[in-house]
């Protein structure tokens, strides 16, 4: 096999919202109608005025460029053509929030407080998803949104999303909100269940708390979003988790690379000053030793700072991500951003990085999928 | 003049709790004695069971190497002799918090909600550090603490900090909590009076969300503690304020030096992003020159590792701390720590960094500190 497996660690699906209505329990779909209305008008507010993330030009250039936008995100035909005219062959698939293919209550951003909504919700996205994932379940490896605010009904989620074939494992909330954080012994279960099914745990880049709607606060989140994303890291990991479950993986996704080197020297740091061995107590490895056993990155937009960092990062916890379908990804130029990227690199490391990690993690059978890379995959002498 | 004139632009000072009661408004004195026993209560419980921030190994070693642990935090002639054994010539004092000298309901570390509490008991420690200071004036540059619920207050208590001596400027609380964020125009009026005074804002390490009791939560806070302490800097950015006010300086101490290339790179991505346009909208110049243009590290306990980024943080933009009379800090092994960390640096770097900048910050006249720096300072080709 000559051509690059290219498995995208960070994708996007989601259903038009409107399509969730068929998804959900039924006695959810008359609040269902009114929390559509609300989405929509909010959809509308940020696409205008100037004051949104994005800017205008980078938006028009987004839609001429991507031929009419995210319609991937739920376009099965149109989906699959997108992803390999990128190169990409398999791919892990997160939720949307704040786009109008959100799920209802909930997604990467929510704003619900009431659990029961936000449960509802998540359950119709991973009907949704493992019905899109099994279109072709060789490629893809869907997330089960998964709720923490009723630790027995997460379980119960997340056995059945295993059943329904949604192996790409779980995304907890970045935030825990008015909840206890993620070092609390109530959150047990569900690292206990994850480890036993073979189920990665992910949290990716989108939450930041107390959003106030000041001009400044679109900027103050850019800044702070892949921080927040990173807490429960440290949470799981001071608290035990990884030193109970030592079979627990734990993927940090689209909330950059680079802070890792840094952020593992100050952990070990810690854990090895004399003043601070109280901290330590219970951990039998370094920081740095749990997230070489056991932890991976979802490099989305990897940048050649990041690959210059890869033997720091761990070149076997690197998943390259592409964060199709989105404006701030690297679609429709996706081969050129890699070879930005990765030019140069040993081409046993780009293979790693760009695929084979992800496979290990989310198990793609790389048999099955050799005919598929052989037809789409970038030559290996690109790079 | 060869030897070095150092300054420390981070020690601490506050009374023994106890001794507030005389600096307190007379109508707050009933409730500070029950105050006083719940704190006596905390600092107890802290010490004890192992569970503390600090190993007992560091904290006796501590105990038996300074002779007696953080008496200098108060007591004049102690610290006095202590400093100039350090080879410190001037300082600038901040508050403790959580310790058996910190001031009443407030400090570097509060937990207190009643906002009147809190003002009250800044006012005390800002009167008690005003005499203090008076005894050294030349010394001794003491920052007023400034609690922020009611900004009138504020905006009174910075000028009457001003006319008492207190020209360190103003410590304003890391965290906002359950009042709007630093980006909010309600705090305006603090940004133009400081300005206006020539009085620098700080922020200092030590406050985080959420503190939860649980065994890993120490190790939490410490992960987490200095960075909560950087984003009022991205706050002020994004919101304008250091457009607005060019000659407001902004000064983030003990909370390492290290973050602040890595930082400022990002923040400057954002900015210059075509994607971001609008995040930038009403700041002429990009992040990296407002931080050139009025913005300070106070760099306590400074590594070898920080003093090598010294070119990419501005040489000139560096005050080295020795966080003194914390266990943490470099007191009472000062000396051989700034050896680590500056030697083969050039020495007019090393001069800035160790008390030049500071000086210009905080108004010390080198004239006047000439003869005592040429009796307690280090020489020069120590480094």
């Amino acid at each position: 096999m000559d051509r690059i497996m290219m498995i995208s660690a960070d994708t996007h699906g989601g259903c038009p919202s409107e399509q969730y209505r068929d998804y959900l329990d039924p006695q959810y779909r008359d609040r269902f109608d009114g929390w559509l209305v609300q989405m929509k008008e909010m959809y509308q507010r940020m696409s205008q005025g100037g004051g949104g993330l994005f800017s205008e030009d980078s938006m028009e250039e987004f839609q001429r460029e991507s031929q009419g936008g995210r319609i991937g995100a739920w376009d099965n035909d149109r989906r699959i053509q997108e992803l390999e005219s990128d190169g990409v062959i398999g791919e892990i698939i997160f939720p949307d929030g704040s786009f109008n293919n959100a799920p209802p209550w909930t997604g990467l951003i929510s704003f619900e407080k009431d659990p029961e909504l936000r449960i509802a919700g998540a359950r119709a996205h991973n009907r949704w998803l493992a019905e899109f994932c099994a279109k072709l379940p060789q490629r893809r490896a869907g997330l089960a949104l998964i709720e923490i605010d009723d630790i027995e009904n997460a379980v119960q989620e997340i056995k059945t999303a295993k059943d329904s074939g949604l192996r790409g494992g779980i995304l907890i909330p970045g935030l825990t909100s008015d909840l206890p954080g993620y070092n609390h012994p109530r959150y047990e279960p569900i690292w206990a269940t994850c480890e036993e099914l073979g189920m990665p745990v992910h949290t990716h880049g989108g939450a930041t708390p107390g959003f106030d709607g000041l001009p400044s606060s679109m900027a103050i989140f850019v800044t702070e979003t892949s921080w927040y994303s990173h807490r429960p890291f440290w949470f799981l990991l001071w608290s035990g988790v990884f030193e109970r479950h030592p079979k627990l993986t734990f993927v940090l996704t689209e909330q950059s690379a680079c802070w890792i080197p840094d952020t593992l020297f100050h952990l070990d740091q810690r854990y090895d000053s004399p003043m601070f061995m109280n901290l330590r107590k219970g951990l039998s490895l370094k920081p740095s030793e749990y997230w070489a056993r056991q932890c991976y990155v979802g490099a989305s937009m990897m940048s050649r700072h990041e690959s210059e960092m890869r033997h720091e990062i761990g070149v076997d916890r690197i998943m390259w991500g592409s964060d199709y379908p989105h404006l701030e990804g690297t679609w429709p130029h996706t081969r050129q951003k890699l070879q930005g990227a990765f030019k140069g690199i040993p081409e046993a490391e780009v293979r790693l990085m760009l695929g084979e990690n992800a496979a290990r993690v989310y198990n793609f059978d790389a048999q099955e999928l050799a005919a598929d890379v052989e037809r789409v995959g970038p030559e290996a002498d690109v790079f």
